[in-house]
């Protein structure tokens, strides 16, 4: 690439645009994690990260990326030799059984064709046929990354209770939370996996778990061997307003300030923005003649828009051609939808403009790598956008 | 306004986007600026601006606006009484010349439409006119900022020449230099003058005086009362890498990183990158239907482009809507255009994709505020960015 | 200097020590400085500033150096020929009177030792003796950055109205303001010139004049050539939240950190600690064996002190050494102290941990040096720093 | 505390004070962690990153505190009941043994006194008498950084080589590394645990495992459970220039500019630095009439120096008080040394001043503290670091 000017899109879902003022907050110097000043943060932190989770109960902070915060979601409630029950969303769902069987549970995993979420009724069916209440937890991924695809999270949940099954109920909302409406107690979500990176709006560095009591219940038998995600210490510790172990201080004032920019702005003026711009991007697909991944309705994502290209295409071609000339970066297609497809991210800090110059950007790609698509998908954008 | 997400459109003709990297050079502690490290600073410094000037004698840096150095221009190389030719090409030209009368200058002010750049044979014929060279300086604004129209800096240099005319020849860069090919040696000029908050990509403080030899033998017997503006003392502080009051230190650091941005992109690449943009802004005002306020193919402003509304429309309503509704700053028409145009910046530290974005924004505001425009003006503007 | 490790020691009588919250605040993304949040800024901005100068009515604010906030003052309340009352107090006071006289006024200079502030019964004796009020100005350097000696304004006050006489009275507060007690209105100042860099602990750029007003008035009839730094239309344009030429934006954004700051720390205290840091660093340089420059108690400096040297030692020596080992910046001697004292600034964002390293580099530098002095220095001061 | 004016003394052993610089570089833009551009950063920081661990071997870079560090450098080279060999000496070298048997491992944990490192005697002896080779790995703490007491790493290679014993030898250097000389192949090491905080003079929020050949091996057939802080997937990705899952970017931003940091002073002089300033506060700790927590001359520590009090005193207080007046964090007694000790770190980003400053804020403490101390300890101090 030629040096670039202005600045760069970076619309992969994820790591999203930090903004200005939240890079200016983790370059504030680092102080003293046993201090009060410190203490008066992790505080106030504790406090404030709870609505954007949509949850009353305890939120466990990890110095970690996302992969680590599923990994304390699932050592901290079960035991070696656990069933639990998965659904193959995409690629991330896919990967978190991996690292469940890694970690000694027994998976069933539901198989999908990555165009659709998780359906309540194979949820509801495989609980219903689990007499003996072998399945310890059912484990979804709100917004799959992978596929632009959502799950139903409260769909889920009735039909578990549908069910009477007493499972747990671990939900991924890695690149959902802070941009797709979500609601851990309302929902009666067990543990809720999140990360900084996107909605958030931080940079990478820090792992999420809202905790509900029948999780820290279940946290106390539960026999996967654990001590770094270990839970106990952590909340133990956070009483006192303070961690067990030396936290990602920095990060945690841009979480302050990041959580602040949420409540400011209004949680559901937020959801409504990324549902807004998520219409507005399928607008414009459907006006290049192309397919949206996403196959339900209900399922499409506020958070990113997943693009199907006809076979003769590579979409990593258009990537690069999009990257080379006009400085954008988008998301690739992963596992056995590399190639197949390009996911532009429309989460975290981000608007009509931005959106706008995006499509722009993907629209010349596309005719720059040969795809024929009717140049109408920024105007038909556009026309969405022009609607509050 | 509702709270804004994403990031804000600056798209005035300046200041323009600061480079975060720049922000983050100014940010750095402020030093000596007696010292060693500031000296070696201001030393590298004295040299790198140069080139950006097209020349290889003295630029002076001082800490002020560009009108600072507007006045730096003319105290230093004027008398009181003196006579100088401006031209009425825009707003600038006429505070610049309010400014000379103001400082006790006799002011030769060719009117114009504002639509148009100074006139080389109106040049010629004023000069030649002149046969007692009472007339000691011609000022030039390069590129109006009000107006989106540009000087033809070197056609007025032959017409002067074509004279054999003694009169110095000072010229206002501040919305040009670094955007808008530039060269204050080859074109024989003598002071030009520049400001830190446009294609030099600083924020405002910094203001600039390119000082030929000419016009530095004019200064010693130059009888306009200066002191704070003075060159002498800082150029003989600057031969020894200082100033003779204390300067903007964190400007001259971010200086140091723009000019290096710019020498990395390469001058020629920077100018090509503005000529392109400002194409594709023209191609979608005029298949919105809508005028470009220049009406000289050879006078285009590579900086901004100035948009004439149709009458019955007041173009600050329309640059209010886009304001309140998308986060896009735009520029007012001023003095005798308020009301009657808005200014899209596209200068400085800018790519197509925020170019599309910026249009964008704009095509919707014009649509929002009841102004009847062709909605093919984003699509006409990406044709062109589809081409290098 | 090897590679330095750690933080340097910038304990020159200013620039200061920038706080790291100042200096991230003035790396926020510039905007728009005709829009809605600018004007937000300003107007807030021009009433907070307010109390730092001990005054209700107009503070000017400039891009410039403090030597443009010093012009200001003069062009703006002064005619050519107008005859000035200066009194050689430093370097500072001598060039602010060269200055003048550059500016068409006359100066009488009283001469001075530069150990000593003006007295103010000599200043009684002058205006007493001019009973045709030519005398149109009195000029007076708060706290002479040159020497560490301040001037009594209140009692110059006194002087000044026991006379009657009708002069003006100027102030250069550049180096006391934000450090050391002051008060505008409360002492009868007409113009108050101060700086950005000192006392309001941000980077250089910005330039100020606090206004009676008398000096309001009498700006309406001076008939000094101003233009650039003349009040009428900053302040014309600051009634509506603006400014009448690009302002210094991002130091705009600093200067609300700052004074926040300062709010925050409440300014009896900000004196407070000024002048404990003073008595600790002049405790040291007795019990070291040394002379502090100023010879008057009433006229100490909680800003800096200037320290005498045995006259076969040269100051600036000492001062390379320091800077090579400890690499720590002091003030030079100027004019004609050069080489004779050097200046140890203990003004702006400082403490007292701060000031024990300094004074530990100072007495080790004086050591290396071969300046025979009493390692008792550093005690002396902690003594002091141990009460509160 | 009143508002703290001046920069906060952060002398805790760690996290360090973190340079400006490095600071603003982690407040960049988080960038695309599968583009072509963060390939790049990573490329070179893997390489950049061994010359700090004397390492030509690979370097794991885990998004993880330095608690995280430890349990990577368990679970990827131990088997569920594995034995291992600890030595008590002091807090951190306690929870390390605590992890290890948390994880299933069989610790074997030699008693000590909390201020000696490892005796290599002990280990030789430890080891021959282990004939069956049950002992799987020893584990030593280079620097203790509840103690300020660091173990003979190479000593303890010496004697586990003397018995031709094959355990792996894992080394905990998170407080050592980058400020006390370290040689990770030299010295055979299988493992070297670090963190970001400390010497590498970065924010906490990464963890490091620099592998010997030998442990990589070890890692094929090493059977605890491990998911998040697996070598191979890490190691796979990184061949490539990439992780497994989103890696902390920003802070690797970070790391780069601190590695040059500690490159441009030179590793040896950044040891040579802190050697000598461990000297001048032992030198102040002695005037003062204290003792020194380590008391072996060959294990005192140059990262941080722990101070005993007197029985009566509660060093606690002596810590609140500083940090009350004089806006130090020093470091906490830990453990068993709760209230019996103060630590002062004096590692990472540091200077002659600052520890000054630092020492004039510990003597004037304990004096306010009614800890009876000879008030000569700064002098001490002094008179060492006036010789380089």
């Amino acid at each position: 690439m030629a040096t670039a000017s202005g600045r760069h899109f970076l619309q992969i879902p994820g790591p999203t645009n930090v903004p200005d003022n939240v890079l200016r907050a983790i370059s504030a110097p680092t102080i003293d994690h046993r201090g009060p000043e410190f203490r008066e943060l992790v505080v106030g932190l504790l406090d404030e990260v709870k609505p954007v989770f949509g949850t009353t109960r305890p939120v466990v902070i990890l110095p970690s990326s996302g992969t680590g915060a599923w990994e304390a979601a699932l050592v901290n409630t079960l035991s070696p030799g656990d069933r639990v029950l998965c659904f193959e969303t995409g690629h991330f769902a896919t990967l978190w059984q991996d690292m469940a069987r890694g970690l000694g549970l027994t998976v069933d995993f539901v198989p999908g064709d990555w165009r659709h979420g998780v359906d309540p009724d194979a949820v509801a069916e495989r609980l219903a046929a689990d007499t003996a209440h072998e399945i310890k937890a059912v484990c979804v991924v709100h917004n799959e990354t992978s596929t632009g695809v959502t799950s139903r999270i409260a769909d889920v949940r009735r039909a578990i209770d549908s069910t009477g099954h007493p499972a747990l109920y671990l939900v991924d909302t890695i690149s959902s939370l802070g941009s797709i409406d979500y609601r851990h107690d309302e929902w009666g979500v067990d543990v809720t996996v999140a990360g900084s990176q996107k909605g958030l709006m931080l940079p990478p560095g820090l792992g999420f778990n809202a905790v509900s009591d029948k999780a820290l219940r279940a946290s106390r038998d539960a026999g996967l061997t654990r001590s770094y995600f270990d839970w106990a210490p952590i909340l133990d510790a956070n009483e006192r307003g303070f961690f067990p172990y030396t936290p990602a201080t920095n990060l945690l004032y841009g979480l302050r300030e990041a959580l602040r920019m949420l409540d400011a702005e209004g949680l559901p003026n937020v959801f409504a923005r990324h549902t807004r711009h998520a219409e507005a991007t399928r607008a414009a697909v459907r006006a290049w003649g192309l397919d949206v991944l996403c196959l339900d309705e209900r399922e499409h994502s506020g958070a990113l828009t997943a693009v199907l290209l006809p076979e003769e295409h590579d979409a990593d071609q258009v990537r690069r051609i999009i990257l080379d000339r006009f400085d954008m970066s988008l998301g690739a297609g992963l596992g056995k939808l590399t190639g197949r497809i390009f996911r532009i991210g429309h989460l975290g800090h981000f608007n009509d403009l931005t959106l706008a110059g995006t499509l722009a950007g993907v629209q010349m790609g596309l005719s720059l790598a040969g795809v024929k698509v009717d140049p109408a998908g920024v105007a038909a954008a556009l026309q969405r956008l022009e609607r509050p």
